[in-house]
């Protein structure tokens, strides 16, 4: 929290109405309490919140926009898969790769056997490259413990990467693979992982529920127990829908309020409507159609007709995106999904906040939380034009400017 | 230049042999005025060169590689593209942004009405963006002038980006577009770029000619005119070669010994055969290949089968490629290109070096100039393998620790 705080002469973009930038030239945020107070350009800032301020700060013409929020993640887990990517680019088949030892269980296996600490360790630089690029809200996933202790773990690790300062959200995706201990067994983990929810909401590690909806995953019927089972402890739910066919899993998470379904290359046009009726939030994930080299484009055009909100995610996971960048999400979004640069921005600020359930924040508006980010750049299309390159100059969170991580020591 | 320094504790990436990483874990790097002197195990460092020490660096087990070479950009202009990138994502056709005034003609318009310090100013913070990433020498050609005076500004701009303490090499590319007071008369205008290569010159700003050889741009016989000149005046040519179409571009600069010969998504096996022959590098540019949806990929497969070498760059520029990620490129070539890890590397190292005429670095061999990296890896191939994540821990310029550019003020 913090006193009340002027910031003024920033090129705001407060998103404030659903649709355009809602630039604010020679703008000024009041802040105050962790939240905004107020917002408008300067000169009709009310002449009783100009007294008894804490601070002023002047932003010198820097735009400033909602702080990103990264709505879809895998960021806890052991190793890395990059022995992995070179095999295959070196010409090795899939089958190769798992007689090698490869692939998500690969994954299960290192994040098992990686102690809390070693988790924590991976995990925090993965969350500060995220911020260095101005994330101020992360969801992460559990996934490759597959077992009661190890999805705990890795839900504990996720909890604590808040202390950067940051909001952290943490969706309990047991249902992402099978794990080896249930080979041939796909129902029986299934009731497994029901059988281990309320153990870990009531350790208040669950602030929603997912499944990985696929052929290669979890059928409609078997997501659908998993979302009952979330539905009577009163957790939302999302999925992993639509990613690789068509499997009628938007309209299954939709049946359930879901906060959102994501990926969804494959989604059909009732699986779209579903989504409409249900308000559940489309989350794209550029990183992984990208690693992934994908064809089949997400229905964008469709989605925009039926206004069903588009967000955007790292989806950052070491075998289909292991990518750190938020801006660069947002020019993948345009140029692999042509996406408009101000869908790309509210992709990763006010339609992001919603598919988390987080409606206090993701605009520049009174009464939202006071996240924000402030950049080198002109006009926020900036932001979404450029690729690999950050113009980030600060990060506020909760009305306070974040002292970004301490440089990488120099040799 | 430098006292005698040992850095020790390196996980060196040599890339001393034509094939492989050169891996030398707990390697020593002992570098003398400028140079590298020795390069091994630490073991078996002899010990009348352990005397004299100036100073002593313990990398603590960092990946340590040859410093990244970027051997194709356009780095200096005026102006940015943002504008033309939203309004063909709203939709607009490429008649509707000509005639808002969009396209190369508004980046040479931006570009001849910008001052020397303004140019220098937006040029300086793209080039440190690039050494973010391990940038240690940088390729600018001009090209956004087109007259006389603006070319020789820009290429002086690009001439005192070496304050920044890496090697610069400028490439006279007056043969980049027509400008608009020589429309209709093309052949007149590449006169006018032969005319004024000799008092480039002569004003120390020509280390390379390049030409812009395709439908839209110069023909083979113009290109061959610009070549001419160049040899006359004993300069090296470069070609922007086969991008959008098989020109014969390649073949023709191979009868000019060409340095490189670049993008070349439309290559011939002829061109192939002809650069080979020639030892020309073929420069891949992956940045541009995404940015513009390209779908058409340049022939790896039989430019390894014939030898060629091949280097990766940015081709930054405002309009095909305004990214600014080293790293990135790797990525992408990989992805996109199937590139192996291993080749990505090489592409910004040795095989970059090449393309620009400087056998004097690009590996950690003695003898070689002492620009390197140290990166937090494991291993080179997670260079490739991450997106978007930068794990520079240093550059070492010349046997120098740079210090990087200060950090982004913070508000
Ligand atoms: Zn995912
Ligand atoms: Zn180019």
């Amino acid at each position: 929290m913090s006193g009340r705080q002027l910031w003024r002469g920033g090129h705001l973009v407060t998103l404030a109405q659903a649709q355009g930038w809602g630039l604010v030239p020679d703008g000024a945020l009041l802040t105050e309490g962790g939240q905004i107070r107020w917002v408008g350009p300067l000169a009709d800032l009310p002449q009783d919140l100009r007294v008894g301020l804490d601070a002023e700060v002047d932003l010198q013409g820097a735009l400033v926009t909602p702080g990103l929020i990264d709505p879809h993640t895998h960021l806890v887990y052991g190793g890395e898969r990059s022995a992995e990517f070179e095999m295959r680019l070196q010409g090795a088949s899939y089958e190769d790769i798992a007689r090698a030892g490869g692939g998500i269980r690969s994954t299960v296996a290192a994040t098992r056997a990686a102690d809390e600490a070693s988790l924590r360790a991976s995990a925090l630089a993965r969350a500060r490259a995220l911020m260095d690029e101005g994330l101020t809200t992360l969801e992460v996933k559990s996934g490759y413990g597959l077992s009661l202790d190890d999805e705990a773990r890795c839900l504990r690790v996720a909890r604590s990467l808040s202390e950067l300062g940051i909001t952290v959200r943490t969706t309990y995706l047991g249902a992402h693979a099978l794990p080896p201990e249930f080979d041939g067994r796909p129902d029986d983990y299934v009731d497994a992982v029901c059988a281990w929810m309320p153990t870990l909401k009531d350790a208040g590690l669950i602030d929603a529920v997912d499944a990985f909806c696929e052929r290669i995953a979890f059928s409609p019927q078997q997501t659908r127990r998993v979302f009952e089972t979330a539905r009577r402890l009163g957790l939302p739910v999302k999925l992993h829908a639509e990613q690789l066919s068509d499997q009628g899993g938007a309209a299954l998470a939709a049946d359930f309020q879901a906060l959102s379904c994501d990926h969804l290359e494959y989604l059909s046009d009732g699986g779209i409507q579903a989504m409409a009726a249900a308000g559940t939030v489309a989350v794209l994930l550029p990183g992984a159609f990208y690693f992934l080299r994908e064809t089949k484009l997400p229905p964008v055009e469709a989605l925009r007709r039926a206004g069903v909100p588009i967000a955007l995610a790292t989806d950052h996971n070491p075998g289909s995106s292991p990518g750190l960048s938020l801006l660069l999400m947002m020019n993948m979004a345009c140029t692999f999904f042509r996406m408009t640069p101000e869908e790309a921005l509210r992709g990763l600020t006010v339609h992001s906040a919603r598919a988390l359930g987080l409606p206090d924040r993701g605009q520049l508006v009174a009464g939202q939380r006071a996240d924000f980010c402030v950049w080198d750049a002109a006009h926020p299309r900036e932001l979404a034009y450029y690729f690999g390159r950050n113009p980030r100059r600060a990060t506020v969170l909760q009305g306070r400017a974040h002292e970004p991580a301490p440089a990488r020591p120099v040799v």
